[in-house]
């Protein structure tokens, strides 16, 4: 019988074991898929892409008896040869080389040029092009940034006492009501997909406490602009014995000042890539909506046509007016009017024309809705009436509070906008791995 | 102007802080819900679940002025009292009660006990019910593990150098053909629910090397068993540059090695709370699946229907037999027939009516399915060929194997199914949150 131990048995090196130095002027084995090849003639340059980073190797002619010329661009392979320290290399070595053992070949050139620093290719081009441009040094390491966000999203709330679950997608009903929402056919029965984690995490609130979610939502919105996406990450949570909707705020400004700190320790090297500059988030303002209307509306001279929302314009004013004034990256609007927020919104005591929920902005854009939650059950029976509705589909969220709920809020954050706007990108499909919106299903 | 600084301002205590033995005889205030009233005339025994357990608080008559006849199961509060040591109480203290202030009240009496030990409820009920039945703390416990599975392996890939990714769920077609696919309406063009991120994992080994996902999957199966969902979570990983499909099996010995020990040090309690048992990880036998099948077929003496698929019965079995011969509670099979593999899985050079692919078995039940793919875009042509396929709409999927991809492989794992035999569960429903099946869409 023959068992499986956990052990991996390679000798194959990585990158950050030849930064220890203790392998230079040895022979070593290395693997990677062929970059850039350079050919000076007597001497070829052969750049590895490895997921680690790049790795300069050095082909002499007669040093070694490889086939030089079957070597191509995106082909795999694995190299063997010395270690020698080369400050005009990347990461300070080089790899002279003895063989090169080849373990796939491309069988067509590439159509995009990713093994240059920036490629210079359109949007669209980069999309359709997708399993490829992302091979793309800088377009892949947007991604690693934005595992760095989800991890220390989690991390965080794991630290802070957070459950994780996973809520289904398929429902027989949504959470924000009819508009919106992806229909399908589940068994000759009627099911959505969820256009949000809403009522299964304020429901485990009542289980866990506090509970989080990192996971896809699905949106119909016929929106065709440079910050909609009709599937996106939503990173959420809910937390429960809050004493006030500023807690929520409070925890996700731990949030962002974790995660800044883990992108600054774990993902340095992505940073210097993208020469990513890390927001501030020590400290982050609060403003009411109304009063933040008021502010960019005298500041820059604007007239406020609607009073119950605020435009695009008016939230990159905003995010303008933060920079100006507080020297601020992020800015909590707060007390959003209660017509404009969805039925579980609770109401400011003090005016119930306002509600006791915000958006986070950041440089101007929304990435976060969040909010107080209505707990009582008899308080929660007259909103719906008001409004109109009725609890049919919503039996088991009613229930969850019929028996008891601790007051509490959460909030839902777009993670490719966070990531966007970290990247300085201006299309939020820039920042998502495949996105998928009105015209694209595909790849 | 104010601001959020990321520090939570609570003076209300976690049952950690107790435990540190510092709150002895002193006042604190507390919160939960209330999970059990015992009343003894004089004396009533309140006590509060919360997230990080059972807190015995005590009222006595005189003591303090709490009106006790508004107390009910499952009111949220916030208590104030002194701390005591008392050994027959959970954690070994209780709080003796000077106020209680009321956060809120639930309207009607729980339809079941979740305050019992064990529910004695049908799983139907317990289903029925799910945002109360959670709340029994049997019942939660096992999602508390659930999570901790979900972050030993993130954890652990992480450590291993893999990247995690979002591959989107709504697309134009599946990864394992027409079958068993949900289909919707995308802006008037036909979509399917992903199956499985198979294809996009794949072609992000030509990105980033090493790639995991831990995303639900919808499968449209007319199945009606214990072990079925129509959408469950899938914990797939996916890894280039393997010299074998054996380092595959060798990584997720590793990521169950990692995870066991960390339910043993992070999630004790939860163990405890359910006395599971942690299944043996330190060597996992494998055997080839024409092989285990003769085992079976002579050790229990029973005939073999299909030499090509396992019956659910066969694998059982062979949960049976490792045990029995091999004091296994894990075991790989390995081998599997081409004609049961999907088109993409790598034959075994050696007899290509094998694949180099394999299921990991938990006390018989199959957890994972797994195998090394082939990278060589000719062999993959070849095959779509021989099984009468084009790549319609695989055209990107195919796309990056043109360009070249380093030898891979990797594997997915149904995360209700692992948990469930973690737990000693004879139904996958046992471990799902809010389950999807054949009848069930709600809540």
């Amino acid at each position: 019988m023959e068992y499986m131990t956990g052990k991996m048995a390679t000798d194959t090196k990585e990158l950050s074991d030849i930064l220890t130095g203790e392998w230079e002027g040895q022979t070593i084995r290395m693997h990677g898929a062929i970059h850039r090849i350079r050919d000076m003639g007597e001497v070829v340059f052969i750049v590895l892409r490895r997921r680690d980073g790049l790795v300069q190797t050095v082909y002499e002619e007669g040093r070694s008896n490889i086939a030089i010329k079957e070597i191509r661009e995106e082909a795999c392979v694995e190299v063997t040869g010395t270690v020698q320290s080369e400050d005009r290399a990347p990461n300070g070595f080089e790899i002279r080389l003895e063989q090169i053992r080849i373990l796939s070949l491309p069988v067509e050139a590439m159509p995009i040029a990713v093994n240059r620093w920036k490629m210079n290719s359109s949007l669209e081009t980069k999309l359709d092009l997708r399993p490829l441009s992302l091979r793309n040094i800088r377009e892949r390491a947007k991604f690693r940034l934005q595992e760095g966000i989800v991890r220390g999203f989690r991390d965080y709330l794991c630290a802070q006492g957070f459950t994780e679950i996973h809520s289904p997608k398929i429902g027989a009903r949504g959470a924000e009501g009819g508009a919106n929402l992806f229909r399908l056919e589940y068994f000759h029965k009627h099911a959505v997909l969820a256009q949000s984690p809403q009522f299964y995490k304020q429901m485990m609130v009542g289980v866990f406490d506090r509970v989080f979610e990192t996971a896809p939502v699905f949106r119909a919105e016929k929106h065709s602009t440079k910050r909609h996406l009709n599937e996106y990450v939503s990173l959420d949570f809910e937390m429960g014995y809050i004493e006030s909707y500023e807690e929520i705020m409070e925890m996700e400004t731990g949030f962002l000042q974790y995660t800044m700190q883990l992108l600054e320790s774990e993902y340095q090297k992505e940073l210097q890539i993208l020469k990513v500059r890390i927001p501030k988030t020590d400290q982050i303002p609060k403003v009411r909506f109304d009063e933040a209307k008021r502010l960019v509306a005298e500041k820059y001279d604007r007239t406020i046509r609607n009073p119950y929302d605020l435009e695009p314009e008016e939230e990159a004013l905003i995010g303008q007016y933060a920079k100006e004034e507080w020297d601020a990256d992020f800015v909590f609007v707060t007390h959003y009017p209660s017509k404009k927020r969805p039925f579980y919104a609770m109401d400011d005591p003090e005016d119930e024309q306002f509600t006791l929920s915000f958006d986070l902005l950041f440089q101007g854009l929304e990435v976060t809705t969040g909010g107080q939650r209505i707990h009582d059950y008899r308080m929660l029976e007259k909103k719906l009436e008001q409004r109109g509705m009725t609890d049919e589909g919503m039996e088991q969220y009613m229930m969850a509070f019929k028996h008891g709920m601790p007051p509490h809020g959460g909030l839902g954050i777009g993670l490719e906008r966070l990531t966007m706007k970290l990247l300085g990108e201006d299309n939020v499909r820039e920042a998502t791995l495949f996105p998928r919106d009105l015209n694209r299903l595909e790849p």
